[in-house]
């Protein structure tokens, strides 16, 4: 039992919750490791969602709510970490919730997908094809799902399924806290935030956004300079550390 | 199965191995997540070891040839990733090999010893004592091995046990790819390189120094230096990111 006083409670705690997933199988072992990865990279930003990262869920609800068929790609850390977010920003956008897996089993597809459901999201499911040009499980997903998506959120991704999502023409939406991963540099947009912290943004930007600002906002997506401004802030962060 | 063609294999592989030992009980849940920690920073060097590393490592190996009494403390993951490196490291520069957890069980203590010795390693065992200043089950060595260390070599510390290391009177060498952690903001002399890199490294210069370097190596030891290297590297290499 973690104190709720302990200065690294929230942190710890959402270990813990990843650990439980991972003995029940919704979380691979592998995504333990990718989880530690994040967690490096929340520690350069200070564990606090940068300015350019607010800017860039603008555009990422101004995107979805503006798609003809948006989608939103669920894996075994994200369905773990953040069931009730992506319920939500389902809500708040209108999108379809799609399980995708690297390490895939129907097993784990199904406890994925009954998570997501008790936590409010409905889930496009049934039978998957090997649609995606990708040599691993990752290249499965639906006919009227994904692979017909024109907008399309990845939280987690793994930079080649990002990559493939952008040369079939799909605008594609990462989060991803490392600002230098294939991920990161490939999506059309990435935001460069936890994930707790960055889909809460999307869902109340998605709420509140006017008809006018969306389109303002398409037009102003400058990956390049958000990618920049997340460097610029972890570096910042570097340098003062032995201060 | 990971496909050789995926861009990031190795790291792929290596996440896969220590699953694999995570499902064997070598390497704790804990023990994954920190692994990931330390890829994060590893990419922020390139994977890549630089030249204060290389500098830090010649340091460590005239350290380790010149103790009385040199001990190599050794985890979960360091067994599972390094193990023949532990044991190369042990011929070059005579050090005791101990075991040393964190998550300790007796089961978990003997099946790391095993791997150790199938490597070729020769593992100071027998019966273990709570000698350490410690509130937890670090605390655990023998009398005559780390106790009694005067040099002792700590891969992928914690910074708890570190800095009792230090406070006990030791020269504790850290290996670890945090510059920002307590771990290497406390050790004595710290390497920030990933295992199987540094190790290597320090078994080379082991085998390769000379009697007038190693006090020479000694007196120049100073790890704000070689730390701030560290993170001068990380910076640069975030800065260049996207060129």
């Amino acid at each position: 039992m973690i104190p709720p006083s302990h200065p690294r409670y929230r942190s710890l705690v959402t270990r813990e919750r990843l650990a439980k997933c991972a003995k029940s199988g919704i979380v691979s072992w592998e995504g333990l490791t990718a989880h530690g990865r994040g967690e490096a990279f929340d520690y350069l930003l200070g564990e606090e969602t940068a300015e350019s990262a607010r800017l860039a869920g603008k555009i990422a609800a101004a995107l979805l709510i503006s798609a003809r068929h948006p989608v939103i790609s669920v894996n075994g850390n994200t369905a773990a970490l953040a069931a009730k977010e992506i319920a939500a920003l389902q809500k708040a956008s209108g999108a379809l919730v799609e399980v995708n897996l690297f390490h895939r089993t129907e097993e784990r597809v199904q406890q994925i997908e009954e998570l997501l459901r008790s936590a409010g999201a409905e889930v496009f499911s049934g039978e998957a094809e090997r649609l995606l040009p990708l040599d691993h499980d990752r290249a499965w997903c639906r006919r009227e799902g994904m692979y017909s998506a024109d907008v399309i959120l990845v939280p987690l991704e793994d930079g080649d399924r990002c990559e493939a999502l952008v040369k079939m023409g799909k605008t594609v939406i990462a989060i991803d806290l490392n600002p230098l991963s294939r991920t990161a540099r490939k999506a059309t947009l990435t935001i460069v935030d936890e994930l707790t912290r960055a889909l809460p943004e999307i869902t109340r930007a998605c709420n509140s956004l006017t008809p006018e600002e969306c389109p303002q906002l398409i037009a102003s997506l400058n990956n390049h300079y958000l990618l920049s401004e997340a460097i610029r802030e972890m570096t910042v962060r570097l340098n003062r550390a032995l201060d």
